[in-house]
């Protein structure tokens, strides 16, 4: 099972155990995985489904539907302040391949530049690709970008703000110590840009009821942080 | 303290309190950092000593000799196999933030590339510029790339390998419940790479006292795998 190849398909594209396939998906699936009539393949939906699918002409014909264990029990959103340069498509690539469930790009006081659509596009290209290449049912989603102010209210959740500086309890001891977490709770994580939070944003977060948290003593890059952080996440909740 | 710069020099370069600086380290201070006349700068020999440092010249003049916090307590090998293209920068560059002390790069079955002296010297000074980014004391080791095979004997260590597949222990709870180490043990983690070791060469390292583990239920890219298990490990050891 696990040599088959994985696409992810949209919902609406299945219908009576048939998936119409797009242009784009025939030609990965003929010339890129070059599969021929009859070969299987995995159809997965992002949403926690997956099928075992046979390719017969332009269609996917749903042989059985799969029981998949590669997700983590917990929902987790990770704030991440943007980073300038591309360092935000290693971010989503790799925090998907470790489990995160939403990824919120931040606009902080020290990083104020608004990603085109093309740059959201493309974060969503590369967490369906990652979510297919390291077997996740889900395709994480990722938000439009917003400011850090506009977006600290979280209902029922942990929340946590990473901080380079200070002496501050290590975020594994703190997940350590939380306590089980029920079904409807959600984990949130925010990660600073390079150059770290203003204080304002530190009390801000604070305010909402997020806990000031350390990765280590070491300094990490803004590009390092989210994924050592989820890193540590994933390790304390995996099954 | 914190806001002041860093560069890396060679023991051989200090002498009786003075650091006679190499043209680059000329050129770096003056002509990046903008430094001048009597500032200040910390002066580290990536063996754990750090100066503050005084520009005088074509020289540096110690001013005193400082305490630093920022390493983990425990010796860490890291053994890459090698992936291909460029990943193996940014490996070198995340597990060096994280704080690892030396760097193996494998050559296994499934990557047969022999690096060019290039690519070693490339390392090492992203190793080097990640040890001062990250306010490390210590610049890791980048080693020269060795066979699997020929690699394999450490004495007095905890030694584990990182599988994607099977269902095996996670290394988290394996540092968990290894005990205390002793100041003379070092930890070493190998990791493989894209397609995973071959069984012989699992068999080998299990032989030779390895333990198989498991960094989480996802598939994790060869490049993501060695900034997980050094996430896992730094938080672990941090003092």
């Amino acid at each position: 099972m696990s040599q088959l190849q994985r696409i992810a398909i949209a919902p609406s594209q299945l219908q009576a155990g048939e998936i119409s396939l797009t242009k784009e998906q025939q030609h990965y699936l003929a010339r890129v995985l070059r599969l021929r009539e009859g070969d299987r393949f995995i159809a997965m939906d992002g949403k926690g489904k997956w099928w075992l699918t046979q390719l017969v002409g332009e269609q996917g014909q749903v042989l059985e539907a799969l029981v998949v264990e590669t997700e983590l029990p917990v929902s987790i959103t990770l704030m991440v302040a943007l980073p300038k340069g591309s360092g935000f498509d290693e971010v989503v690539r790799c925090c998907t391949e470790l489990g995160v469930t939403t990824i919120a790009p931040i606009l902080s006081d020290r990083t104020l530049l608004q990603p085109s659509p093309q740059k959201l596009e493309r974060w969503r290209r590369i967490a369906a690709e990652a979510a297919e290449q390291s077997e996740r049912a889900f395709i994480p989603t990722i938000l439009e970008a917003v400011a850090f102010s506009s977006s600290l209210s979280f209902a029922n959740s942990h929340r946590y703000i990473c901080e380079a500086r200070g002496n501050l309890p290590h975020l594994k001891n703190c997940l350590q110590h939380q306590g089980q977490m029920t079904n409807d709770q959600e984990l949130v994580i925010a990660i600073g840009p390079e150059g770290g939070w203003t204080q304002q944003e530190i009390e801000s977060a604070i305010a909402a009821g997020f806990q000031p948290v350390s990765l280590g003593r070491r300094i990490l890059r803004a590009v390092t942080a989210p994924v050592v952080a989820l890193s540590l996440v994933s390790a304390a909740f995996e099954v």
